[in-house]
C-alpha cells in the first residue's frame, strides 16, 4: 500500500479537527487513526509524575468545553468553533469577571489582526484564552463569565511506536508530533507524511535496515522516550530524521543536525541539491523540533529535517492561518517523495568494489561500443565512470557526488553490474 | 644529449607517416626509430591470445594496401595518400558493392566536411573506409569495388620500454602511445616528448629517482603491461606521468589523477601554475587516456596528465586535420620542458631542516645585510623565509607554496645551505 | 593597580627620551622604571661572548655624546637633540674629514626629507650619522669635524623578567622589546602595554595560567632569552604574543604564528573579529619582530602578534616621525583592552559538559518563559544555545564560534550554569 498525495492530504483532514495536546484523548484519538493505516502500530502510555531525565510526565489534560459569555450574552472564544481558543493546559475555571481582569488573560496578535495565536502553558498552572485580535479590539466594557470544563489528573502521557524489521538491526529513525491542535503545515502535516513513509516501508518487499517510527508529543514526548531507550537508540540508530512542518509548497528548507556533516545530513542534502535545488539551509542555531532533543550532549543521535516552511520562519506559523488550506496534496506529496528518496539512498548505499584491475572490456557485455569514433551513450559513459570509482572505499552516495549525478541514478547500474559479477558490493 | 624544440618536431615528422595501429609492423617501425634516440630502449612482445585482466592480446593486424574504385575507374579513399582512410583493424575484402552497400561502411564528418575521420574496430572484426564528407557527397551511383589487402593472424603485441637506473628504487614512471596513425598532437608528439625526456634523463650526471618510460599502444598496450608489472609497480612507482596532446600551442590542459592530490597532481599543478598560469584543470570525469587503466581500482597508480590541446576538446582531435602544421617546434619543447620541471621537483623535493634552533646570524655568513637599514635582496629574503620553513616536515615543494614562488628558485638556496651548513636535508 | 590609556600614554613618554640600544645603560635605565611599575620585576643579564645558538652576546655598547661640527662651527646631528642621530653601536671617533669622506657616514630619507631615520650596526663596526635629508642637502662643502664619544667593551645584555604565578604551571608568554631609542610606536608602545597587561594580571584576585612578560632587545635579547630557557619554554608554554607597534590609531594588524591556527591565532583572531572587525592579516611571510626566533624551526612557541599600524607598512617606521604625537592614550588604550581580551578568553577556556542527557526543563531554573508564546530574551536564547553545544568537547572558544557572539559574552552564563549545577567543566 502507498499513499498518493490526495490521501495524506486526506488523513491530514481527518487529523486536523481533534484538539490535542501534549497529553489527553486527543493524542489517543489521533494514534487510533493512525492505527488504521498502521495495524501494527503500538500505543505506549507512560504515568504522570515518572522521570525523565530533567523533566517529569505532567498530569493528564482533558477538555470537554471552553467559552467565555460577554455582557450581551453571546460566546465568545469558544473552544467548538476552533480548539486553538483555548491555551493549552488550563485548569478548570468558572468565574464572573470585568474586562480588565479578563485581559490579563486573553491572547491575539496585533500584527496578524483576524487570526487566533497557539498558546501552551504545559508547566505553569494558568489559564486563556486566545483570539483574534479584531475581536478582542471590539470587546465592551461590563462582566464576563469564564467557563472553562478542563481536568489536570493524573493520567499517562501516550505515543505510538512502530517497528519494521528489516535484515539489519541497524536502524533508520523517524520522528513525527501528535500534539499540536488544529493547525495544518505545524502539525498534521507531520504525521501524515511519516504514516505514508512507513506504509510504504512496511510494504516493501525487503528492507535492509529495521526502520522506527515514533508519534510522539513535541518536546515532552522525545525526552520521554529517549528516557526509556536511550541505550538501543544509541547502539542501533545509523541516522535520523525529523518529520514536521512538511505540507505547504511555499519553500524548501533543511536544517542539519548539530554535526552538520552526519550520514542523514549528507543524504538529505543530496536528494534537496537534486530534486529542490532552491532550498533554504539552516544553521543548527535556528533548530526548534525535536532535535533539539536527539541531539543533545549525550544523547548525539544524528537527526536532520527536511521541511517545506520552516517553523517560525512562515507569517501563519502557530495560528489559525496554518489551516488545511495553507497544506496541499501537492505539498504533502513532495515532502513524501524527498523522504523517500532519502530511505532509496540509505537502502543502496553500498561500497562497490569492480572485480577486475584495470578497465573491463565493457564492449564484450554490451556495456560499450565497439567502434573507437562511436559517441558514448550518457548511460555508457555513468557506467564507465561508476566502475572508475569503485574502489571498495567510496559509498553509492560518495560515488553520486564525485560524478555529479543523483544517487538513485546509479542504483540500476549497481545491480546491473553486480548481477553481471563485474562488481562485488559491501556494507559498512 | 639534450633535443630541442626543432630536433622534437623532427622526430615527430619521422613518425607521422608511418601506418600504425595496436599491433602490426608499424609499431615496430616507430620503435625502432626511437631506438636511433634511446639505444637502450628494449621492444618487449606479448603473443596473442595471451590473458590481461579482463581483456586478451588480439590478432595482429598489417595492412598492405586499402582503397575503393568508383564507378569512374579512378581511386577513391587510398590507403597510399593518407593511412587513416582505413578503419583500423579492417579485414581483408575485396568486392563490388552499390554505392548503397557501400556506404555502410564508409565514415565522415558532416561538421568538417574537408577532414577525413579517425576511426577503428578493434575488437568487433568489420572493415570500413574514412573519408572526407565532400568527397562522400559527391559519390555517384554505381558499382564500387573495395579492395582491402590486410591480415589479421596470430602475432604479437609490442611495446618499448625504457628503464634508467637512479640511486633510489623508487622509480618515475612516464607513458605513451605508439598505436595512432598520421596525427600530429595525439599522437606523434607524445612518443616524441618522451623521448626527448628520456634522452635528457639518461644524460643526466646523476638522478636519485629511477625513471620508467614506456611506449605502448593505448588501451590494451597499457592494460598488458600492468597485468604483467603490476607488483613490481605498486612497489616502486612514487608518481606516473602520462605524455599525450602535447604537441601545439593552443591551450594548456591539466588532468589529474583520480585522487586529485597525489604527489605528481601536486608537482603538475606548480609547474603549471608558475610556468602556465593560464592551464585549464579538467575533471577525472573528463579522463580518457591510460590513467584511465593506471588509476583504475587495484592498480591506484597516481598518474597525472599535463597535455596541450586535451583530446576530445578541439575540433582537430581524432582527424586529417590534427596534422604536421598543428603540431610546432614550439609546442612540443614547451611541453617538454614543463615534464623536464616536474622531474627537477621532484628530484629535488627534499626536507630541509635548519641546523640551529633560532635563526641564524646570517650576516656572518655573508647572507644578510649587516646595517639595519639596508634593503634586503629579494634572494636574502628567499633564504631567510625558506629557512623559517625549513623545519624537517616540509617539503621543497610545500615550502615552495608557502613562500609563493617556484620550487625551482629554491633549489641552489638549498644547496647553497646544505654546503654552508646551516641545513640538513631529508628524502621522505 | 589597573593603568588607564593616559597612564599608559604617560609610561611611554618618560621611556621615550632614553637613548636605548640592544645593549648599556639605555636598557637598564628602562627596565628601572619600569620597576616602579612592577616591584617583582627581575632584571637579568648575561656577559658579552656568552654563545646564543648561533649567535653570541656582542659588546656592551655606551653613548656619551656625539655630534659633527660644520665649517662654519655649528653642530649638527646632535645626539643631545635626538638619540636617532647616531646610528646604533657606533665606534668611538674623534676626525676630521671632508664633505665627501662624511657623506659616506651620513643616513637621511630623500623620500621623507624632514625626518631622520634609525640605523643600527651592530655586529659590524662603523659608525654613522642620521640626519634629515633637507639638512644634508644644505651641507656645504669644507671640514667636518666628528665626535663620538662611545665605548663598545666586554659587559652584559640586560632584560627584564616578571613571572606571575598561577594555580597551573601552564604558562602565557608576552614578550616585548627595550631596544629602540626615541620611537613611539615602534617601541615605546610595546613596553608600556605590556606593563599595563603586567600589572593588571598581577592584580587579579586569581589565576589560572602562570603569566611570564619578557622586556628583552629585539633578535639577540630573544635568541639569549631562548637559548637560556628552551626546555620550561616549550614544556610550559601554551600561547605567546608579542606586543609590538601597539600605540597609534590609524590601523588594526594581525600577525598569525607560523603554524597560522595556533592557539593565540585563534584567540586573537577572535578577539580582533569581534572589537576590531576591520583589521588586516598579514602572512607569515611579513614577520619582522621576535616570532622570527620564537616559531623558528625546533623552538616551535606558538606566538601571535596584536598591532596597530605593523612595523615596514607605515610612513613614519622607524624615524623620527614615529613620536609621541603618532602614538596617543586612546591608542594604547584600545590595545591593551585587545590583549586584555585574549587573557580573558584564555583564562575562561573551559569545555562544559550539561549534567543531563536532552535539554533541561530551563523554565524550573528560571532560564526560559513558561508559555509556549513568549518571546525569548537574546540571553534566552544564548543559554540555551550554549547548553545545546555543551557536549565536553568542545571549549568556550569553539561555542562562540559556533553561536556567532563574543567568547566573553558566554563567561558568566558558564558560571551560572556551573553554580546552579548544569555544567560541569574541564580543562583539556
Amino acid at each position: 500500500m502507498s499513499l498518493n498525495g490526495k490521501e495524506i492530504y486526506s488523513l491530514a483532514e481527518r487529523l486536523f479537527g481533534i484538539c490535542r495536546s501534549i497529553t489527553g484523548p486527543g493524542v489517543r484519538e489521533t494514534l487510533a487513526i493512525l492505527q488504521e493505516y498502521l495495524p501494527k502500530l503500538k500505543i505506549e502510555e507512560v504515568a504522570t509524575g515518572t522521570k525523565c531525565f530533567d523533566w517529569n510526565i505532567p498530569k493528564e489534560w482533558s477538555i470537554n468545553d471552553a467559552f467565555i459569555i460577554g455582557p450581551d450574552g453571546n460566546k465568545i472564544a469558544n473552544l467548538k468553533d476552533n480548539n486553538l481558543h483555548i491555551v493549552s493546559y488550563s485548569i478548570p475555571m468558572d468565574v464572573e469577571l470585568s474586562l480588565e481582569e479578563l485581559k490579563k488573560h486573553l491572547y491575539s496578535l496585533p500584527d496578524l489582526p483576524d487570526a487566533i495565536p497557539y498558546v501552551t502553558s504545559y508547566y505553569k498552572e494558568t489559564w486563556g484564552f486566545c483570539l483574534s485580535h479584531n475581536v478582542l479590539e471590539n470587546l465592551k466594557e461590563g462582566s464576563y463569565k469564564v467557563v472553562i470544563d478542563s481536568k489536570l489528573e493524573n493520567g499517562v502521557l501516550n505515543y505510538g511506536e512502530l517497528f519494521i524489521q528489516g535484515e539489519s538491526s541497524e536502524e533508520v529513525l523517524f520522528s513525527t508530533y501528535v500534539c499540536h491542535p488544529s493547525m495544518g503545515n505545524n502539525e498534521c502535516s507531520g504525521p501524515s507524511v511519516a504514516t505514508a513513509l512507513a506504509s510504504w516501508i512496511t510494504n516493501l518487499p525487503k528492507r535492509h535496515y529495521s526502520y522506527r517510527f515514533i508519534f510522539i508529543p513535541e518536546t515532552i514526548g522525545s525526552i520521554c522516550y529517549i528516557s526509556k531507550n536511550l541505550e538501543d537508540l544509541q547502539k542501533n540508530t545509523i541516522a535520523a530524521f525529523n518529520v514536521n512542518c512538511v505540507g505547504d509548497v511555499r519553500a524548501y528548507s533543511f536544517l542539519p543536525s548539530i554535526e552538520e556533516d552526519s550520514l542523514p545530513d549528507n543524504v538529505a542534502r543530496h536528494v534537496l541539491k537534486n530534486l529542490a535545488p532552491s532550498y533554504t539551509e539552516y544553521s543548527f542555531l535556528e533548530r526548534g523540533s525535536d532535535e533539539r532533543q536527539f541531539c543533545s550532549p549525550g544523547v548525539d543521535i544524528p537527526m536532520a529535517s527536511i521541511m517545506r516552511s520552516k517553523y517560525k520562519n512562515y507569517p501563519e506559523y502557530h495560528t489559525s492561518k496554518d489551516d488545511l488550506d495553507f497544506i496541499s496534496a501537492k505539498g504533502l506529496e513532495e515532502s513524501y517523495e524527498l523522504f523517500k528518496h532519502c530511505i532509496i539512498i540509505l537502502e543502496n548505499n553500498l561500497y562497490p568494489r569492480a572485480k577486475t584491475k584495470c578497465e573491463f572490456q565493457l564492449s564484450k557485455y554490451g556495456l560499450y561500443p565497439s567502434m573507437g569514433a562511436q559517441k558514448k551513450s550518457i548511460e555508457t559513459k555513468l557506467i564507465w565512470n561508476f566502475l572508475a570509482y569503485s574502489n571498495g572505499k567510496r559509498s553509492l552516495l560518495e560515488i553520486a557526488e564525485k560524478l555529479k549525478v543523483p544517487a538513485w541514478s546509479l542504483i540500476d547500474i549497481l545491480k546491473r553490474l553486480e548481477e553481471k559479477s563485474l562488481i562485488e558490493v559491501f556494507r559498512k
